[in-house]
C-alpha cells in the first residue's frame, strides 16, 4: 500500500463561498486580522498497484476534483 | 500577512461517512486496490498579527474544527 495524499482546492479567481463564510464568521467571533480565506479538501488514500500515482491522479479527474472551479496537487507520502 | 495551513482530519477510529462513500464510488467506478480513504479539510488562511500560530489556534477550537471528532495541524508557511 502506497500512501498519498490528494489536495484540491478552489482555483484562483474562482469564488471560494466556504472561505467567505468562514471569514465572516472569524470576523463576527472578534477575530482581528483576518485577510484571505480559501477551503478545499485533503483526501488521504492508500492505493495498491505499480503507479499509485498516476491512479491517483485519475481519480482526481474522473472523482475527487472538479477542474472546472478546482486544481489539485498529489503527494506520494510513502509506502 | 502571514499564511497559515489549517488541516482538520477525522480522528483515528471516528467514522468518516465521506471517505466511505468516496471509496465506493472509486471502486465502482473500476478502480482497484483502495484502501482506506480519509477525507478533511485544508484551510488557507493570511493572518496579520504577532502571534498568528496561536491565533489559528484559537480559530480552530472555536470554530474550524470539532474537537469531538476531528483533530487539526497548524503550519506556518511564512509571511
Amino acid at each position: 500500500m502506497t500512501r498519498i495524499v490528494v489536495t484540491v482546492m478552489p482555483r484562483e479567481g474562482v469564488l471560494d463561498p466556504q472561505g467567505q463564510t468562514v471569514h465572516g464568521a472569524l470576523e463576527r467571533l472578534g477575530f482581528d486580522g483576518v485577510g484571505d480565506v480559501r477551503i478545499g479538501r485533503r483526501i488521504e488514500l492508500e492505493l495498491e498497484g505499480s503507479n499509485p500515482e498516476e491512479a491517483a491522479r485519475e481519480m482526481c479527474r474522473r472523482l475527487l476534483a472538479n477542474p472546472l472551479i478546482e486544481d489539485f496537487d498529489i503527494q506520494v507520502e510513502g509506502t
